[in-house]
């Protein structure tokens, strides 16, 4: 990977790859992803490979493809692939001699592009390719393929088209489908999954000139199974420019941008808008895509970092993914793990989105921050279903998520154990029980930072209060104590312990939470309050949240500081662990061991203790912290996406501003860095999140503790500035900071007082302040 | 491909290919098939390319994926593929230097192996591979893989188990299936059809040794959905062999050997065996397999052709891929029109088998025949149901077959029609009706052939009568003649004809040969006359019967002596054919026009009234056969592989020898020929039968005409002498013809008096006989 293209205009905004690698092609496929937060397009080459993962997904579009299987999202019908037969030769760069290769993402813009020059049999051929997601029109994928030969004239056979063979891995979730081709020009495929029963219409078209001057090709048409193809066979003359726009787009009876809804009058409607868009063409599409990247991602949620082209690339490259995998036009949807970049987790939203995403909307964009939370108040039933399943009250929130009413879709079976040869029983479904007060801890943070009332009073305070009722009726009484048996904490390596910290203690979080809200609605709101009485019985519940906090155990520091992550952590093996902290890959102590074996060594997947001393800061002290993180990080392998962005976080908190910074560097390599394993099943959500809260919670040093807003920047000595913007409280704030000062300003003519904190002291900010660091 | 490796002792055995071309991979990995009528596995390579088209087929083992699909044969997990990473480049002969290739498969041991030397990157490595499926076990297949550095230590990365990610071209059959690991050494995936509840197991490992020490490797094990696996790093010293022996065994819960119905006892029963498989190796299990191809194949289908190699080759060609297109193991199964080498037709059964392959076991080997014409028993009551359904009588067999139960299984919808750009409505399933007569008309020859009594009795009688009613009710009455209107003859290039001479003579032939044997059971086997009475009602049948024979339109020849193929064809228009007579590839014709419009034209996709001519030879006279060949081969596209072969016969017959032998020539192109593209979805098995039928039929002469035995040889001036056996009256025949003289031997002790004719004269046979040509 490169990560700068020498121009100016361009300079930290392209990611190159410089060399082609057939092998590793899962990474670029990931990182160079395309999308909008509708549609997601793998950055698959129009050629195929063996090692290619070609993946086409849309939000939301849920399927469970059969009974034993989990729901997923499925891998549709592909447009990117097409077949180049150059002077009889299929094209594939794994053959002949490869010149100046190069494919770039250009985040500003959203457009990907590979140039290269291929000599095969001495004949020599120039190619640029260009394809881009529209974020203007969601629905609409765009390709121009420009060909020179170099050497004499070319006889090029291209098969291009709609090709409905893609399955999730061998897993198919398409029924045959309907195949159309209008005026020998404009090819449809329609399918429908098949259990969901949602209908896909795929249109694509083909634009050929030569020169510039249209050619009029006659395609020959091709249909297979789940196939629908044409067939052209052109002549070039040497030296002249080929090119071929393919237009395509994607339409689902899913979408909520849907008018029709008829099958039939929808084939008709999305062909029609088909060959609007081809007559429009490539060039005038994309200057109307990236319009929109200017003016609605860049220009909102700039963030300067001077000093680093690295960091400032990647705060850019975090963005970037998180805007084209929000599903912000339909609250039914949420943010999947992997975004829509790839197979991983099936499409499957977990707290990543709350705990690790969310924080980058509540400050940059509080209105998406609320779609999301109107998501996990949508699906308040299932969770409620969830915990009626399990034998609980309230609102137990699955694991893993996919469609709103789906509930909890985990899927039960994983890899193989080394040990025993069966594949090995996947628990987090069933236990890893925090995510409940994962959602609860994110509602408050986001009330608290954007002071939505309406949110808490339409959904937030009914979810607060219900997974309060859930909490309460999971406890079990010993010894006169309330006691948590028996889940998985964030650190997944320990399955089936009993009073894990980070869930006792957050859970702890969500009960009082209610029992506060509760006496806050009773004097203040009475009206509110009997409406959530009547529909959730509040004030039976009220007292067994009494109940619960009042005997909740809380695991304390020892005798050293150390909070034991679970009853009897402190007691298991210590092993050695620099083989697994040194690895290439992820998971490499899982071909040692087995889960049972790792159940009993004082090894971490990720942060457990430490995110919660980062989520619930104020709870301790600045010396149980130090002591927690000396004792657990050497311990912990980091194999989560999700451990290293806090680590970062919680270094510059601790003073190890270096650390942080490598830390950071660590987080970022995760998806943008050299290993070419790691994003082949999609990038990772949790994690470039994480960039953006290493950059602004940071080193930035905005944090909302305790309802009130603390600003203590602490810059890396490789930057020389930073600057960024936040929403708080519906304020706009411009936060410069540099290694000296720290320069807020107010956006915007709001007069309500902001007030933060910044070392102790409590300032309240006029139109501008300048702090001395 | 080249048909000559220069060994003496394999000499006209083998079918080499010289280059490899991963563009055309399909050609390679049907011709070369692997099988054993139980199983069939294509010859993809281990390491994968994007136009491989890996399929493994279980014959029987019918599933319907979905509602709107029929029935096909699924392309069941794969054992063969592996990936092989040689210091740290994947290895694909696409990459570096191939040399000294070469990929045969000699039909005489069934097995397959390829040789060369790859250079990448300046290292060199030597590998031979072998592959076979035994005959000796059904459920076994095997690898050998030697692989030798040439120039420096090898480092190799192995990733080899069960790939369960397979479909029909998108199309997935299998539910996720259970994973094992044994040992950390025998892999096993269990999984079962989605609809007809199929279980298979597959179980596979390695035996992996370098310069024969055998290594302890540790396998390192790898889930993922519908795959497991073992990945083995192993350090092979420069000049050292290593060779891994991959040994894997299929079985499933439809398995007619089967003697265990648990499905965790299989699964235990399986590995155990393939565990005693194993240990027994790879060229133990290949002299079991080899010795059976010899004692059991050649030893007994031996034909020897003196004079012409490639004549020679290609008759053992089409021996072998009998051989292993047919479930001799079980009669619920018939023989697919591709066998068990792809996924073309979807693995169901045709007249191919009655018509085009059943004279080859007719002749070679009556036990097999009978089993085949058993599965057209067994299958009687779905074509009773096929007839109700479509409100006629009796038995309608349906135009495509799958499991004994299912019925007509003829898919609905084809490719593109140019015109109107819709998917083209298949009316065969529907329309073409003229399979019942063939079933008959196969039945009665194995009858006259065999003397087979038994089997008429049980299963052959009854099958007339029932197809008999059937036509009796499909005639319709029109000016006080029965005719039969909208039908699909052979001729498939014309949908929606009335009188289709092909059909209407067939009837005619299948209702005549009712109404005889009527007559002789009423008077000769009372016994079985009132018991099909009672099942079937013959008696209430009989007079319609006789009726439909009065009365059914049998087109005349006209003034010319042309027979017209159907009402109206000698008037509709003529076109110039020339361009599609001398295409590459098949149904070109469809790329200028659509059906409607080649409705309206005399050009014809396959013998019709030709064919005809060949099976009721003695319906015609010898200047209407001229007269219609004359008329008809010239319109003729042969894009059917069931053409060409009956031409050959025919032009023997008609007195040219050098046109006859031209067509058995491009008969054999058919598969074993140089285009690449004619056998991707699998091979031909009628044409295959056909040259079969070409050799013994035609140049041999050997024909049942009207119920007796003719000889009459007329070999093409290419050969010296030809030499090949049959049974007839339960007599084995030995007969040697060469330009002078026909030698017919007798074999074995039967004392029955074996008549037949040549030229006109009647022959009585006893031990041996000479006659001069």
């Amino acid at each position: 990977m490169r990560y700068n293209n020498g121009k100016e205009e361009n300079k930290n905004w392209i990611i190159s790859e410089d060399t082609f690698d057939s092998y590793h092609l899962g990474k670029c496929e990931s990182i160079m992803c395309l999308g909008n937060g509708y549609l997601g397009v793998r950055s698959s080459t129009e050629e195929s490979y063996i090692n290619a993962m070609r993946g086409t997904f849309i939000a939301g579009s849920f399927n469970k493809c059969e009974a034993n299987e989990v729901t997923e999202l499925p891998n549709i019908p592909d447009v990117i692939g097409m077949e180049l037969l150059l002077d009889g030769t299929q094209f594939s760069l794994d053959k002949g001699q490869v010149i100046d290769y190069s494919r770039d993402i250009n985040l500003k813009n959203g457009q990907l592009t590979r140039t290269f020059i291929w000599v095969y049999n001495n004949l020599k051929y120039k190619f640029t390719i260009h394809r881009f997601v529209s974020l203007e029109n969601i629905h609409l994928v765009c390709q121009k393929i420009e060909m020179t030969p170099l050497s004499q004239d070319m006889e090029l056979e291209l098969k291009s088209g709609i090709n409905g063979q893609v399955t999730n891995n061998g897993a198919a979730h398409f029924v045959e489908g309907d195949k159309r081709i209008y005026e020998n020009r404009f090819i449809q495929y329609v399918t429908k999954t098949n259990e969901s029963d949602i209908a896909f219409f795929v249109n694509t078209t083909h634009n050929i000139s030569i020169d510039c001057c249209l050619c009029d090709s006659q395609g020959l048409s091709a249909m297979d199974r789940r196939k629908v193809l044409l067939e052209h066979n052109i002549i070039v003359p040497k030296g002249s420019k080929l090119v071929i726009e393919k237009i395509s787009n994607f339409h689902t009876t899913n979408d909520c941008d849907n008018k029709i809804h008829d099958l039939k009058a929808l084939k008709e409607y999305t062909y029609r808008r088909l060959e609007k868009q081809a007559n429009v063409g490539y060039d005038e599409l994309f200057k109307r895509s990236s319009t929109v990247w200017l003016e609605k991602v860049w220009n909102n949620y700039k963030i300067e970092i001077k000093g680093c082209d690295y960091t400032q690339l990647a705060i850019r490259f975090a963005i970037y993914h998180m805007i084209i995998m929000t599903p912000v036009h339909d609250n039914r949807m949420n943010i999947a793990a992997k975004g829509l970049t790839g197979e991983g987790y099936k499409g499957h939203s977990f707290w990543d989105t709350d705990i690790f995403v969310l924080p980058f909307y509540v400050y940059s964009n509080p209105k998406i921050a609320r779609k999301l939370l109107e998501n996990r108040y949508l699906s308040i039933d299932a969770a409620r279903n969830k915990a009626k399943q399990e034998g609980y009250e309230g609102a137990m929130y699955p694991w893993e998520s996919a469609s709103i009413n789906d509930g909890e879709v985990t899927p039960l079976w994983g890899n193989a154990d080394v040990v025993t040869g069966l594949p090995i029983k996947i628990w987090t479904g069933i236990l890893e029980q925090h995510i409940s007060a994962d959602i609860t801890f994110a509602i408050w943070q986001y009330y608290m930072i954007t002071d939505d009332l309406n949110y808490m009073e339409k959904y937030g305070y009914e979810i607060i209060f219900d997974t309060a009722t859930f909490w309460a009726s999971r406890v079990e009484l010993q010894d006169n104590k309330y006691v948590i048996k028996n889940v998985i904490g964030p650190d997944e390596y320990k399955e089936h312990v009993d009073n894990n910290a980070f869930t006792n203690y957050m859970a702890h979080f969500n009960v009082s939470l209610a029992i506060f809200y509760y006496e806050h609605l009773s004097k203040n709101n009475k009206r509110l309050f009997d409406r959530l009485n009547k529909k959730i019985g509040i004030r039976r519940k009220y007292s067994s949240w009494k109940d619960c906090i009042d005997k909740l155990v809380l695991p304390q520091p020892n005798e050293d500081g150390i909070i034991p992550q679970a009853d009897g952590y402190l007691d298991k093996k210590i092993i050695k662990l620099e083989k697994y902290r040194n690895q290439s890959q992820v998971g490499n102590l899982f071909k040692d061991y087995n889960l049972e074996q790792i159940n009993q060594m004082q090894v971490l997947k990720q942060a457990d203790v430490l995110l919660l001393i980062f989520l619930l800061e104020s709870s301790f002290s600045k010396d149980v912290k130090i002591a927690n993180w000396n004792y657990y990080e050497p311990k912990t392998l980091h194999d989560s996406s999700l451990s290293l962005a806090t680590h970062s976080i919680l270094a510059n908190d601790l003073g190890n501003s270096e650390l942080a910074y490598s830390l950071l560097n660590r987080t970022i390599d995760i998806d943008m860095g050299q290993k070419m394993k790691s994003s082949d099943w999609g990038i990772h959500a949790a994690s470039l999140g994480g960039i953006w809260q290493c950059v602004v919670l940071g080193f930035g040093g905005v944090r909302m503790v305790g309802g009130i807003l603390r600003i203590e920047p602490e810059l890396p000595k490789q930057w020389d500035e930073l600057k960024f913007t936040i929403y708080y409280k519906r304020c706009k704030l411009l936060i410069v900071v540099d290694k000296k000062k720290m320069r807020i300003t107010r956006k915007g003519d709001s007069l309500k007082t902001i007030c933060f904190v910044h070392k102790d002291l409590k300032y309240e900010l006029g139109d501008k302040i300048i702090i001395m660091l």
